[in-house]
């Protein structure tokens, strides 16, 4: 399985997935799930993706395919906007299920890919997007202003009470990592390292993307911490009345 | 879908389930899952249970069916062990899915019903076992005093990073009610009345059960509380470094 999330804050928008593969627990692997794309000055787009690797690696395959095309051609590199960016990437997810598809649908393997895009073209606001197997998608808001795909529900009740639009990067990512720290204890086809990407509003360059490391600094003192503070907390409730 | 769970301590034992089943997020009721047996001085019997209703009700039939055969047959108020009672549960899910199995393989439903089985008998020591749709079970040991059944992730990080075996029965209870807080507010298939039952070691009889509901003052203020407490814990982390 693998953990993907990512979150849409004024400020800008943060991403992470962590490393893991596995075709059953006796062959893990280590594969990046986070990718980017970006022409300085002009666009950013990061695309997470969950699944089977197969297929979500023809889709990253074919998107670098369309770069390298005529250039009238629409591409990630030359779409106007981040919707017409998701819509590129279902129609690419389509086109391998297409050919994939069939086969893996007679197989208890099953087709499966599911991908999380985010970024910035232009003078549009950044904007966040959840691409199904289908080709289809949703669009995050204020209302629900992160989306996770893959093993996500270890994750998600600290992301559910904590995660407001008005919070700095900074703080965002630390909620990213803890809601990390409760899915990698939880489950073990969540896997370190981590791949991390902070994108500031209106950067329109990837500046902050960094892979972290089970021998993180930072990391390791945020869980260790945090498994202090959350028993803190616990002690902090009344006991059940007798 | 359901969320059960119950607790193994050096003190006794702690069980709860929720009340919720659905066909569909449009055919949502309310139906016990918590059930116990008892012979006051000799034995408490409590079974949770998730999955298919009918199939699980067809096995609370049967349990209830066997205690007014013949006394000689074996039955839950005449097994010598919580083993041979778990042994006694897993035969009859196993006769459940001779009868219903194939029919509801045959259609998308599928055959499922896990439960948790806990009590004490006699003189042995309370114990905690699961039981499998295929019958067969497991028992819960020190390393991991807790089982789960249903919908399971989202209240698992805070059992596994604070449940200890030396815990009071109401701490446990507490530690237990904030496990539904999050799953509650992470998904909607799981949802009140709560029930809770608190047993305590060689009382051999059920005095502390209790249906746990919306309005509940206890919860309300657990649930309250837990949501500035986990904010604080949050806040007390550094944030990730710019």
């Amino acid at each position: 399985m693998t953990y993907a999330v990512a979150v849409r804050l004024e400020r800008g928008l943060v991403f992470a997935a962590d490393t893991r593969t596995n075709a059953g627990v006796d062959n893990v692997s280590q594969f990046r799930k986070l990718h980017f794309w970006r022409r300085a000055g002009e666009r950013v787009l990061v695309l997470l993706s969950s699944g089977n690797l197969a297929v979500t690696q023809s889709v990253i395959s074919l998107i670098n395919e369309q770069l390298s095309d005529d250039e009238n051609r629409p591409s990630l590199l030359n779409v106007t906007s981040m919707y017409r960016a998701a819509r590129l990437i279902g129609d690419i997810v389509r086109e391998v299920r297409t050919v994939d598809g069939p086969a893996l649908e007679a197989s208890a393997a099953g087709f499966s890919a599911s991908f999380i895009l985010g970024g910035q073209v232009g003078d549009e606001p950044p904007r966040l997007f959840q691409i199904y197997p289908e080709g289809n998608f949703i669009e995050a808001t204020d209302d629900t202003p992160y989306l996770q795909i893959g093993e996500h529900k270890y994750g998600k009740p600290i992301l559910d009470r904590v995660v407001r639009t008005d919070m700095r990067l900074n703080e965002a990512a630390k909620l990213v990592l803890l809601s990390y720290d409760s899915t990698l204890r939880s489950n073990l086809s969540v896997g370190m390292p981590i791949d991390l990407l902070l994108y500031e509003r209106d950067a329109l360059d990837v500046q902050r993307v960094r892979r972290i490391n089970e021998d993180d600094e930072y990391y390791r003192k945020l869980s260790a911490h945090w498994a202090k503070a959350l028993r803190t907390a616990v002690d902090t409730v009344e006991d059940y009345p007798a």
